[in-house]
């Protein structure tokens, strides 16, 4: 038997997802808890490992054995950090190798002084947006690029392939959000991606530029990531048959 | 000359609005960044006197003189706390007095374990819901009544006569939204509505007890207010001539 959590958390006062000796993690919190309501030590396997200051919306973990309470869990955590779902998975779920995809969602509000009520929540951007060029650079991700340059590696072996298959600027609430679902994600890559085509709709890059990255250049020649304040992790989606419960096949 | 702000925060780490010695408040917040770019005192107005831990999407304050740079105001003022417009008024404008009325929303979430992104900004609640008898409720509270069940008082001479004209349960985002607008609200009546409202809803009340208590029954007969976390001043509205920043009439 495995087990999956879904969790929302508010990454402000945490250092990312994963344990750091010293380091106040989504994960240690998690992991904590475990320890105590199934008492003995469980370690967790992430679908998005999120940086310091990213949101989860629906971030998915899972763990051996069977699954705990979620109600247990979120009596022993602190408030920052919530269990939505703990459920049975078939033997062997692995919430990071299983996914088919990840799904983040970027905040950013315009023309608007500054805000108070959503400051740790979105981007607050001053700068003169372009929509159709947004809109243009956000078509040209779908499909399959070599995202280096959107890429803080301190593994450059390591392949920076992905697929994009959702990629779209809508506006919500007054904000604006974009949204991106790719097979899985580099490191800081959607921040790289919100900050380059905000780049791009306040005329600072062509189009062709920001075009021109997406095979493969080197990152050195990309710009500047948007703050990680205004990302989500949104949605993990897997396969039916690691969902149900029952053993697979 | 007199000035408009349009203001927002978020009141988690506020007393409230209105000063009181040796408490962290708006209004003491807004009158400090007020006095350094004014270079002098200016007292504040307020359209509506906010509990501690209620929020503000939309509050009006007003003052004497010339308005100044909302910009210049933001860069004194701490990050919960934000100016989004500061204009001119007519000689003489009042937020409070020239308010024709206040529109709140107080926001709810069903059924989940718990919220770790919104938890300064939601109600979790764990009871049964009928809706129906939440809408009949909202529908009973148009026109006017007399609050004095609802209203948390140290003035009990007051009259707690008031007329709300929209009054409304609303689902969005997966949150159930009260929405209501009165000419002016007694103090603590949002919390108080939605309390009750919420307590018929889960079979503690009926919904005639809740109607009779419409009719200026005594604070004793009433039930439990919503916590504050929950609400929100959402907008104030004034008559076309008080806020055109030309001489009225």
């Amino acid at each position: 038997m495995s087990a999956r959590l879904l969790i929302e958390y508010d990454g402000t006062a945490f250092h990312g997802w994963a344990a750091q000796p010293g380091l106040r993690t989504v994960q240690e919190e998690l992991e904590r808890a475990l320890a105590v309501v199934s008492r003995g030590p469980l370690k967790l396997t992430v679908a998005g490992r999120t940086d310091a200051g990213v949101h989860a919306l629906g971030q998915v973990a899972s763990h051996e054995g069977d699954p705990v309470s979620a109600r247990s869990l979120n009596a022993l955590l602190p408030d920052d950090v919530a269990v939505l779902e703990s459920t049975a998975a078939p033997e062997g779920f692995d919430a990071r190798r299983d996914a088919l995809s990840r799904t983040y969602v970027y905040r950013v509000r315009l023309h608007r002084e500054r805000t108070a009520l959503q400051r740790d929540r979105v981007l607050d951007w001053r700068y003169p947006v372009d929509r159709d060029l947004l809109d243009a650079c956000a078509a040209n991700l779908i499909g399959e690029h070599d995202f280096e340059a959107f890429t803080l590696s301190k593994e450059p072996y390591i392949s920076h392939r992905r697929t994009i298959d959702r990629s779209q600027w809508v506006e919500r609430d007054g904000l604006l959000e974009f949204w991106v679902r790719a097979d899985s994600f580099t490191r800081r890559m959607v921040r790289s991606l919100v900050g380059y085509q905000l780049d791009v709709a306040r005329g600072a890059w062509s189009i062709e530029q920001f075009t021109e990255l997406l095979a493969g250049a080197p990152r050195s020649a990309g710009g500047r990531a948007a703050a990680a304040h205004g990302l989500f992790l949104a949605e993990v989606a897997y396969p039916i048959t690691a969902m149900d419960g029952s053993p697979s096949g």
